[in-house]
């Protein structure tokens, strides 16, 4: 598979220091606007985590951003709940590809509270609760019908019965303390602007591409 | 900002054992080509590494594929560079919005040889061998102007003089020992299907969603 030729050069947009301004925070918020306007799924993440030196990557959803902390929902005992209940540092990218754009953010992340959890867990339609429930995330299974036959069942078991968020099921706030805004620019002169938290200070700087 | 309504089911596809083979370089072949139908830039992945137990994530994009390698071309002396010089493990994400897929895979990164880093610097555009001599990649620059002004001073001596590869510019090849394909399913019922190298025999599971 040869894809060297497969070429796009990135010429929409600059992100100048004047745009950009001193809040990364204020700063994603005006990006994430922009991706709303052409992204299906603007808040589309990926998340790496490192356990044991093994970096790992997925796809979340980004449910909010509370408090200067970006706040997803999985399952607890997932392999990268396994990985944050061994190290917490955590990696985020939010890639626009229509705006040729990238975020990138590092941090920590912690779980939210029970209450917090409950409250998500509960908003979602019933058929994704039931789902939580009959997916032991990221453990085996024999095949498919395993999964759809549990499904089948908790769905009748849940129509007489009250559906309760598993405890092993919640949320995590990554509270970033490095975010990197990426703008694509043609011959690969990207704009790179870097936001590092100094005590509570946000400090800028541009970075060669 | 409050994102928590906003879901998207996942409902085109399906990924069943018969369909997915025993070969996880076949089925990722054959999902490139799927997303080559849909993805404006198919080939680009998201790649994670770890150094010192500190994940990062940024996205590049693939070049080849080759003897079973995933190949891709950077700057030696960038982060990642530096990252991989300590920790060879690598994380790749492929995401493919349209397809509601995606594919992760966890293996071990080397440098290519020298040349095969110049048969791929010297077919770029002109434009971007001097930009990747311009760039001394996440180097800390004053403004947008240093890079602008150096890449001209260096566009006008390159009028008159042979380019030559940096020799900290070149590949990487990533050798895979885990795949995961994913696809998006109803209900967050997600298809899961993982091969992982045991003494070089794929041996393929499903997992829960």
């Amino acid at each position: 598979m040869d894809l060297k030729d497969q070429r796009v050069d990135y010429n929409k947009f600059e992100l100048l220091e004047d745009h950009a301004g001193n809040n990364p925070f204020d700063l994603f918020a005006r990006w994430f606007e922009d991706a709303k306007q052409t992204e299906p799924e603007p808040n589309i993440m990926t998340i790496s985590t490192a356990d044991n030196n093994h970096p790992q990557t997925r796809i979340v959803l980004l449910k909010e951003v509370l408090n200067e902390e970006f706040i997803f929902y999985t399952n607890y005992l997932s392999a990268k709940g396994k990985a944050l209940a061994h190290n917490p540092n955590i990696s985020i990218l939010f890639f626009w590809g229509q705006q040729q754009r990238q975020v990138r953010i590092d941090g920590t992340a912690t779980k939210v509270s029970a209450d917090m959890s409950d409250e998500y867990f509960y908003s979602r339609p019933v058929e994704s609760q039931i789902g939580a429930i009959a997916s032991t995330q990221s453990a085996p299974m024999k095949n498919r019908e395993e999964l759809d036959t549990k499904y089948q069942e908790l769905t009748e078991f849940y129509k007489s019965n009250p559906i309760k968020r598993p405890e092993h099921w919640g949320g995590y706030a990554i509270k970033p303390h490095t975010f990197e805004f990426w703008q694509g620019r043609a011959s690969r002169l990207h704009d790179r602007l870097v936001y590092t938290d100094q005590n509570g200070q946000w400090v800028r700087s541009r970075l060669y591409p």
